[in-house]
């Protein structure tokens, strides 16, 4: 892939989207995102084990190349890198990036080593791919926002572009965990979004005071029976710290359990006085 | 330099010297070897202060970049990069890249975030410069094999070659950091050599056991009055652990104070049944 990548850099624009496969809607939104920005269109399906905690769901994360596969050739990709875990974290393996402050909050503050995980993988198949840009969905905020600045700071030659969340008819942000939900379940996960649009519905109107906007938004997802919030949180949506008063651009984030599946979401509230 | 580099590499083998200056014949001839291998030499002038300690010499560290351009000139370099600290490190830099299992032995285990600040800048000055090939000294014996490991893990396409110490004529390794001496300790830490030539000696006559061959040389080095040991340690030569019976290739290395100058000094010895 490398040897391919640097003839092809040579003389055309390379567009990456990492991805962890069992493509959706959303991951197809990111190929056809880099379709359009790009001469060759390289996408990687790699589940990538740095990335899950002990306790998380790497095991029985969904696979399904051959489909993957087809649904890419349907888009219009190039190129298709699936790597073997081994070619990737060989016997031995030792090097990690870490983009300090991504741990405090968000997924970063409950799921220790992700987003060193990410880092290191993004580090890692940009060397391989070597793209002129990469797409980032914006369902994964802190990721994007952690990939543009590790980028920047390690003077990668590329460019980081996010494209917006792909949602279901519902309001539900499509993602591969979706389908650990049954039917109760994937019903009461449509509040997420009325949630996120609620909480910036008071922002936009005045509501200045995050608790206000996390316990309003908490009310109305603790109405489902089948939710379990592990985080609703209100961020600066630059560098994704703790806010207390809501006086410039905010992200919303929230991350909630749905019998096994944990869901994640958010949206960006500007209020009135900081547009 | 990175848009610079880009171009070369189409058409040009590009080697490079990371140095922090203060050029003397250990640099010139890793410039040599870069010649020797390479279309278009890039060497880098940059002290790094994220591998310098608190209490280090990062503000005295000597510097004079009009002999060393006047030098690299000479020994035909064709491009000198020399950033400043605020373009490699501007506020809110946050990112760094890290060799687990080098912090362990040597000069690793005695300064602490140092092979971190190594590893994060080489993959830093690796992006913009984008070289084929890299020349690093042994003398920095561990730094070599960690950034050999760092390329290797982090799918860097490029080489990373060593090339051996230069010595004064009594033996003592050339360094930057030998303008600290005064003519006593200049005099003493000649030893150094002496005492690493004893070691293989011992070691390449059937000593097996570490404290003995220790043991011989610190007692050679404690003889000259100017001389503080930090660490005399006998380590694996290929992963760089500590090893307790010498049965294969070891790595004698020793860093040893002489007033304000820490100064170190490595040899490669191999038991007779290693051979």
């Amino acid at each position: 892939m490398r040897t391919l990548s640097s003839e092809l850099r040579r003389e055309k624009m390379i567009g990456f989207v990492p991805t962890m496969g069992f493509l959706h809607g959303g991951h197809l939104s990111l190929v056809d995102r880099a379709v359009s920005l790009s001469d060759i269109v390289v996408v990687s399906i790699f589940v990538n084990p740095e990335q899950f905690g002990p306790s998380e769901d790497f095991l029985t994360y969904p696979r399904d190349f051959g489909r993957d596969r087809r649904l890419l050739e349907e888009k219009g990709a190039d190129i298709v890198f699936y790597p073997e875990t081994e070619d990737i974290y060989p016997p031995g393996y030792s090097t990690y990036v870490e983009v300090e402050g991504f741990d405090t909050t968000l997924c970063g503050a409950r799921r220790p080593g992700h987003m060193r995980g990410v880092a290191t993988i993004c580090m890692k198949l940009f060397n391989i791919v070597k793209p002129h840009l990469a797409v980032f969905g914006e369902k994964d905020y802190q990721q994007a926002v952690m990939i543009k600045k590790m980028v920047s700071d390690m003077n990668l030659d590329m460019e980081i572009v996010t494209s917006p969340t792909v949602r279901e008819e519902d309001g539900l942000a499509v993602s591969s965990r979706n389908r650990y939900l049954n039917e109760e379940e994937r019903r009461d996960a449509a509040v997420l979004y009325r949630a996120l649009l609620l909480g910036k519905k008071l922002i936009e109107g005045g509501e200045d005071n995050v608790d206000e906007v996390v316990g309003a938004m908490e009310k109305m997802i603790e109405e489902k029976k089948t939710a379990r919030i592990e985080y609703i949180e209100v961020v600066n949506s630059e560098n994704l710290k703790l806010t207390e008063r809501i006086d410039r651009p905010v992200l919303l984030a929230l991350s909630v359990h749905f019998g096994g599946a944990r869901l994640i979401d958010n949206i960006i509230a500007v209020p009135e006085d900081a547009t």
